[in-house]
């Protein structure tokens, strides 16, 4: 967490979404504040957590409590299918958002943000989607397509890049892979998107700074070139 | 000097110029030609070299003959005023190019572009001028108008960007300083400017990778936008 946060603050970013490796989801409520609290110290809002798998009542339990409790504003989660009427319920309870996330080829819960939209679409709308970008591409959609098709219950995206538009596709900078960055940028500026743009670095596990780095300034001149300082 | 190549491998660039703290001026003509080879080996064109001091005769000779040594097309340097003909006789003999470097306010032979390119306006074109854009702003000048200015003479470019426009203005990650990127990089793709966009990074001097990746990042990113692919 500490180094995480160190180099989310080097690189100029505001927000931060935890996962279980930041922060473990069976963490004591003080743990939680206490995280919560060095967070906020370093400038950063903790927006969400995720990916949360919740395959049980009691994971969707704990996965509210532990978003409450570091005050944050929404999960970024996998539900099993059968438990969303349970997380219909908990969003009342919380007033919390959970933004469900699409995994790409092979996934059995969610491969695209389709198979998660059709289940969610008549459910309250706090209930939306995380767009992730990478997976979208690697299932051979075009991610500006797909995110300007569910727009509105977009509530968060994980941006990236990734090698391939194929189940083999993996994790790249921003800007070296397939994506049309460009265009999918100016798909989200169109719609007035105002949820975050997290940047999900999978690739280079046990040095991720120099790649976020790149994958962020790449962003920036994008947007940079669009009038927008980010 | 291998970890500059390894880090410059690892930005995706394709062409490094070497500075004496890579390669001591002094060094044999063999460990010249060893690291030129080593250079080559990782697909990475050595250009290059500076920027390089030459306050006397035997100065300029070492620069030309280590440019010549290890295959470079060009010296991206500082020569006294008086050494000006001796550069131009060196730059017919050697078939090389020299690239004259401005170092802003306080700098006593080079502030300005305007400097160099007064005194070397009538002499062989081959000597010519390295715009290094970060103390061109921190002089109060737009980079911008000063490279479309003397474009035709330029032959190199010190990319960068400044926390100010004045001598206090130290170098920070592209897009997070004061100079207009987009515009600058605008300028040069209107003048059809052939040469190479050499990122100067002087900042975080143990640790330069991360902030040399947000940089590149940026310029790809600003350039992806305007679809090239860089």
């Amino acid at each position: 967490l500490n180094e995480t946060i160190a180099m989310t603050v080097r690189l100029g970013l505001k927000r931060i979404a935890f996962k279980d490796f930041h922060l473990a989801l069976n963490s004591s409520p003080e743990a939680i504040r206490e995280a919560a609290a060095k967070t906020r110290e370093a400038g950063l809002a903790a927006y969400g957590c995720g990916v949360v798998y919740m395959r049980n009542e009691a994971e969707v339990s704990q996965a509210f409590e532990y978003a409450k409790t570091a005050g944050m504003e929404m999960i970024i989660g996998v539900p099993n299918h059968d438990l969303l009427p349970l997380v219909e319920k908990k969003v009342t309870e919380y007033s919390l958002k959970i933004a469900i996330h699409n995994h790409g080829p092979g996934d059995k819960v969610y491969p695209s943000a389709a198979t998660a939209y059709d289940l969610i679409r008549d459910l309250d709308p706090r209930i939306g989607l995380c767009i992730d970008i990478g997976h979208t591409q690697r299932l051979g959609q075009d991610p500006s397509e797909i995110f300007t098709k569910y727009a509105k219950r977009v509530h968060d995206i994980h941006i990236k890049d990734v090698s391939a538009s194929t189940a083999q596709g993996t994790t790249v900078e921003i800007g070296r892979g397939v994506i049309d960055i460009p265009k999918f940028l100016r798909a989200v500026i169109k719609t007035g998107y105002a949820g975050t743009l997290a940047l999900e670095y999978e690739k280079d596990e046990g040095d991720p700074l120099p790649g976020s780095a790149e994958s962020i300034g790449y962003l920036r001149g994008l947007l940079g070139g669009m009038g927008i300082n980010a």
